[in-house]
Parts: structure tokens; sequence; C-alpha cells
């Protein structure tokens, strides 16, 4: 076991470039790979090594955390052309921290079994600001040997750590559950903030006072200061909050759980997409949400 | 002007008893009126004096806060047999505090107006332990003159004061806006909690999971411990937040706005009423999400 492992990190976007910026911070041996070199430039500045493909990454790295978009691309990086898996390093571990279905991470951790690698189950949450402070919350679940050979990287990226579990899949369960509230938290405060509209109240004014109130939500509280700016770069793009509210209604569909706020939830993101906003800041559904008022 | 008007409150529950708590610890004279004679006695442990009728009561406050829990009651203690506005001082200021329909509060303000009293629209947020420390959050719609008025009261009530306009029904709106989230965010919550159930994840461990993640809400953290610790007595009744989410509905319908997460909602809570659970603690709503489950 290695106090100080050497840690590639695939995908540097919002949420991986925070996690980078942690590990060089905390004097970690850090890799990286994006397949926007633009990105990777930014972990080059931190001190970071760049690698034009997975493999090339995976040979350099103790532990890959895996922070892509979704499952085909974690699929990609890992299985396909100049994947990791191709390039592995004995006894390395694989963290999957993109939210991904449960069942999905259980096959990839076979898979990954498959290859020689150990897979830790390990999705966040907490956004890009913590991902930078090293303060993410995380849900973990993994064989306990792994998880004690990534805690010196857990220290480093994460203020607070949930172990649920030894079984991969078992921590996206975790995540997919909060983040059917986190879509719904957003998705029905645009829908008030509409209605708020719509009854010509001042919204910057309702916005305070749902943040000092009953009605407050962690998303509420931090998207609605975006939308109010009228600022749509995208922090987190609404494509990523549709996908993951789209695994919570399969999630509970498979079972057989009837979950309204789940579907109301993945009608407001996916109509986000649809109309061509799924580039942009999920906060754009309070713009979805307006443009759907009647004219006056 | 007054800078130490004597107060009446009428309605001493849980908000109204710490109103009146508060409002003795700041030295007012404090008079409580109540229909349950046990809810005014802890009144009376403060200080306060109780009247036999909201008329008794009205006879010797320049100030008085409804606080009761919806519209027929407000209709009831103002302008019933032994109603306030039979004994109302020249000039006296009612405080509507209760959550109503912006629209009764617009009537009610018109027909106060003709019983010669100042009606000020002042919707409270916060819970019972907030109103007891006199730091609610609240909404004022009012004459200037009579907010003005009301100013000595406000500051030993409330910790956060939005003043959003001079015409009564306008703070209405911004409390059913602000309890549509309340009201989902819960639900949403017992609907996450009920799936999570189904999954065979630990449910005390999901909450600390939701309460440290972007799924996190203050009526989820603030409920589900109540629901894990499986204690219903009513701090707020499941009645009450089934009349405001339904306020919150036929709200949205004058307004013609869509509102799924509101409609969601609204069946969530009429469930609950209609399942016998009313008089519970809304926190119940997490027993009847898990009593949807199948059986497995």
């Amino acid at each position: 076991m290695n106090a100080h492992p050497s840690v590639g990190v695939i995908g540097v976007g919002a949420m991986g470039g925070g996690v980078a910026a942690s590990l060089r911070r905390n004097g970690f041996d850090t890799h990286v790979r994006d397949i926007r070199p633009e990105a990777m430039q930014e972990g080059v500045a931190l001190g970071a090594h760049a690698h034009p493909t997975p493999a090339a990454l995976a040979a350099q790295s103790d532990i890959l955390i895996v922070l892509v978009v979704d499952v085909g691309q974690v699929e990609t990086v890992l299985f396909g052309a100049q994947g990791a898996v191709a390039a592995l390093r004995p006894e390395a571990i694989v963290m999957l921290a993109s939210t991904l279905d449960p069942d999905d991470v259980a096959t990839l951790a076979t898979k990954l079994a498959a290859a020689g690698a150990v897979c830790v189950d390990a999705p966040v949450s907490g956004g890009p600001k913590r991902a930078t402070e090293g303060t993410m919350t995380m849900m973990i679940a993994g064989p306990a040997d792994a998880l004690a050979r990534c805690e010196p990287v857990l220290a480093a990226i994460a203020g607070k750590v949930f172990r649920v579990g030894t079984v991969p899949g078992t921590a996206a369960k975790f995540k997919i559950v909060n983040n059917l509230l986190a879509a719904v938290n957003l998705a029905a405060g645009a829908e008030a903030l509409a209605l708020a509209t719509a009854a010509g109240l001042d919204i910057p004014t309702v916005v305070d006072v749902i943040n000092a109130s009953s009605g407050a939500s962690w998303m509420f509280a931090d998207r609605m200061p975006r939308a109010l700016a009228d600022d749509y770069a995208p922090r987190a793009a609404a494509k990523i909050l549709a996908k993951d509210v789209g695994i919570a209604a399969t999630f509970a569909a498979r079972h057989r759980v009837g979950a309204p706020f789940a579907q109301a939830a993945r009608a407001a993101f996916d109509h986000a997409v649809a109309t061509g906003h799924g580039e942009e800041d999920d906060a754009i559904v309070y713009v979805c949400a307006r443009t759907k008022l009647p004219s006056r």
C-alpha cells in the first residue's frame, strides 16, 4: 500500500478539474486526460501530466478517477480503442465518480474485475467550487482493501465521505436518490418563479424570501442567482441533470415505485434539452418555465 | 403613534404561542385568545392576558395578530359572533399571519376597512422554534403608516422582514409561492426515501447523504428527523400544508400556469388527509409514500 499513489483523472471538466486541483494542492503525482486539450492545459498549469489517451494515463496511475458525463463515455475511456484497461497497472483501482445507473456500475465492476482492476463506486456531490476546495461530498462502495487504498485520495478531494457498502452500485443508488431531489428542487423552483412572474411579483425579492423561508433548498440557492443574472454559461449543463433524473425515473420503475416528482422533473429537463438548451447551465429551466407562461 | 402598543394574538397554537412568548419577552402588554383553554394557559404562564372571546381581546389590543389555521377560522374570529370587529379599538391594525389565498386576503382587507380597521397582510415562515425565539421570517404588505406602527412588534417577533408592497394580498402571494416549494420539497423527499427503501438502502444514511449533498432542502432537513424517530406529534399538522398547497394549485390555475409539481404535492398531502393523517405532523407523508410501495 502506497500512502501517496499516483492518480489519474479522466474527464477534467468543471468537477474533474476541481479534483485535479485538490490532488495537486495535496502533493499527488497527478495525471489528466480529456478530449478537450484546453481542459487538460488547466491541469498542466497546476503541475499535472497531460496524456494523449486514457491508456497512456492508465500506464502512469495507481488510482484512476473517471469523471466523464455518462455511461457511454465511461465505456469509451475504459474499454474503447486506447481505453484505460489496455494499460492498467497491476491492482489498479478505477473510481467511477460520474453519476451512473446503479446497474451499469455493477456491470462495469464485473468487466473491470475481468480486466484485473478493482472498481470503486464513487459518485460525488457539491459542484465545481467544492471540488476545487477539496470539500465535495462523496458516496463510496467497494471492497474494504480498495477503499483503504483510496483513503489518502479521499482525504484530498472530499470534505465528507459516506462509506455505504462493499458492492459497487450501492453508492450509485444513494447518488441517484439524491439527484432525484436535486432535479425536483430545481425544476420546482423554476415552476414557483414562473408562477410568481405570472402573479406580477418582483422575482429577486421572491428568491430572497424563499432562501430565508421554508421553501429553501440547496439547488434553489445555488442556481437561482445564475437565473437572476441571466447567466447560463454551463457550470452544470442541463443535459447532465436530464440524464440523472432519467436514470432516477428508470430506477424507480425498476423497483415499481410510483415517482410523480421524478416524472415531472424528467419532463422539465427533457423539455430543456429538446428545445436546444442541453448545453446551457441547468438553471435554464427557469427560462423554460417562464416560456410556457400564457401571454397576457 | 405608540412605541409599545398592546398586542393581541388570536390563535396561540405552535406558531401563535411562539409569537406570544416573543412579545412577552420584549415587554409587550400581550393578550391571547384560543378555542383551547390549555393553549391560552401557556400564554398566561408567560404573563399574557387570556380572553373568553375575540371581541374581549380586541377591546384591549391596538394590534391584533391572527394566526389561526385557515380562512374559515379567520372569518369566524373576526366577523363571527363575538368576533374581534365587534370591539376593535379606533385605528386598530389586524395582522393576518395565517397562510391564506391572496384573493381572500384582499377581500378580508376590504371588509376590515369597512369596519374601521387597517389590514396588514403578514404571513410568517420558520416554524415554532423560530417563532418562540423571535426569529421568524415575515412577509408584509399594507399601508405605509400601518407598517410603521407595526415596526416594534415586527422587531420583537421576526428575524427577517420582507416589506413587499402596500396592497394586502401581495405578501400572501409570496407566502403561497414559498409554501408551494415547501410542500414539494417535503413530499418529493418522501418519494425519494420510499424509492431508497424499495432499493434496500439504509434510510438514516440516505438522510445524512442528502443533507450533505445537492438534494438538501430546508423541509427535508427539518422534517425527516421526525420521520426517522417515527414521531408524528403535530408541530405542523399535515392538513395545514394540504390546505396551503391546495391554495397554491388554485392560485396557479387562476394565473393559467401549469404547475405539475404543485399538483403532485397536492395529491400527496390530500392523500395523507384522506387516509386519516391530517392531524399528524406533515412528516407523515414519509409513511404515506412507503405505504404505496409494492410488497416484495
